[in-house]
């Protein structure tokens, strides 16, 4: 397999947990998402999209969205299993995942915090603002879960689907100097999480690309 | 089951579309998501989250995220399906669904545009070429898959989890006045939808607490 990333994109870490989490071997492709390389032809060609991350099956075919390709990962590949086997815990780790994939991460990317500066003028004190309403506001949605139904890790003794969304989206938060001191849970479950080769093996700073 | 949810929010019709395909009763809840009535002490002890939409079991049990609970719904009433058989077809559905989810919706809903304009001052027209670039260009990505792969509806031949994230997509949209001539296929499968009871007769005009 190939995988399409760039070292601080959370949703290629998402991706690179996941496939660390189920062994499997690929190739790292790196996608450089400040020079904008992702909007090259030559990646607009390959990718379909112009998204990363992307994983290239070994038959050629593309997949892209991190929570999908993990999902996938997930069905093709079962052990170990990163979703519960019954449908309530698999709602309760897709949605936990999903206020970290829908609710904080979209605001914060590349993207949007450069339209915030280059096309709307916002300073840099607004747009810290504006970092920390949504990821210490998103992260207390996710703290009222993990303290309801407390486990090692997002639900139960194994990491699965809600880690891999939840590891990268810290990494940003500590980067843009968020409180964290009100999601006590959050950060448990960070650090048991960090504990784990997959985990802090993937990390940007271990990535080739990385700067 | 209680579906607390928005006439207006895209991610409750979601939800709306999912339950009546599925053939599930249900009662409708109004959240005033303008009023705030989310952020109430009330609707956060029902919610545990505060985000709409919400189901609630007849057991007692909350869901929250819209895609999670489609999943649900998906995996306890298997017919008709929302999601293909294969891993592969998944894989896809998924993504077309959470380009919708992810990378537009999250940037142009109520909370967002209410902090673009009360707290970074951006006044109307800056606003509105905000929405039409997160709209228009991530529609994009949609369109460059169905134009790929073309079907009747996102994927095959029968509505399903991408088409639940995309209709609702399209209202916003055009309630936002986007440009939509460059997303022929994304229009094709919009129309082919709503030809369909289970998206007309949910949409925001048709609820309970429209306006």
């Amino acid at each position: 397999m190939e995988l399409y990333n760039y070292f601080r994109s959370s949703a290629s870490w998402r991706v690179r947990i996941a496939l660390a989490l189920k062994g499997v071997d690929y190739d790292y492709l790196p996608i450089h998402l400040v020079k904008k390389e992702q909007t090259s032809p030559e990646y607009l060609s390959t990718s379909g999209t112009g998204l990363v991350p992307l994983l290239v099956l070994d038959d050629g075919r593309r997949l892209h969205q991190s929570m999908a390709i993990i999902e996938y990962l997930d069905e093709t590949i079962p052990e170990p299993p990163l979703l519960p086997r019954d449908a309530l815990g698999r709602a309760r780790v897709r949605a936990l995942a999903l206020d970290i994939a829908c609710e904080i991460h979209p605001l914060n990317n590349t993207r949007v915090l450069g339209y915030l500066s280059a096309t709307l003028g916002v300073d840099d004190a607004a747009k810290t603002r504006w970092i920390h309403r949504w990821i210490e506001g998103g992260l207390e949605v996710v703290e009222r879960q993990l303290a309801a139904n407390p486990s090692t890790f997002c639900h139960g003794e194994t990491p699965g689907l809600a880690d891999c969304a939840l590891v990268p989206q810290i990494f940003n938060a500590q980067r843009f100097k968020c409180n964290l001191d009100h999601v006590p849970n959050v950060m448990r479950v960070h650090a048991a999480c960090m504990a784990l080769e997959a985990f802090s093996s993937t990390q940007p700073s271990a990535c080739p690309d990385a700067e």
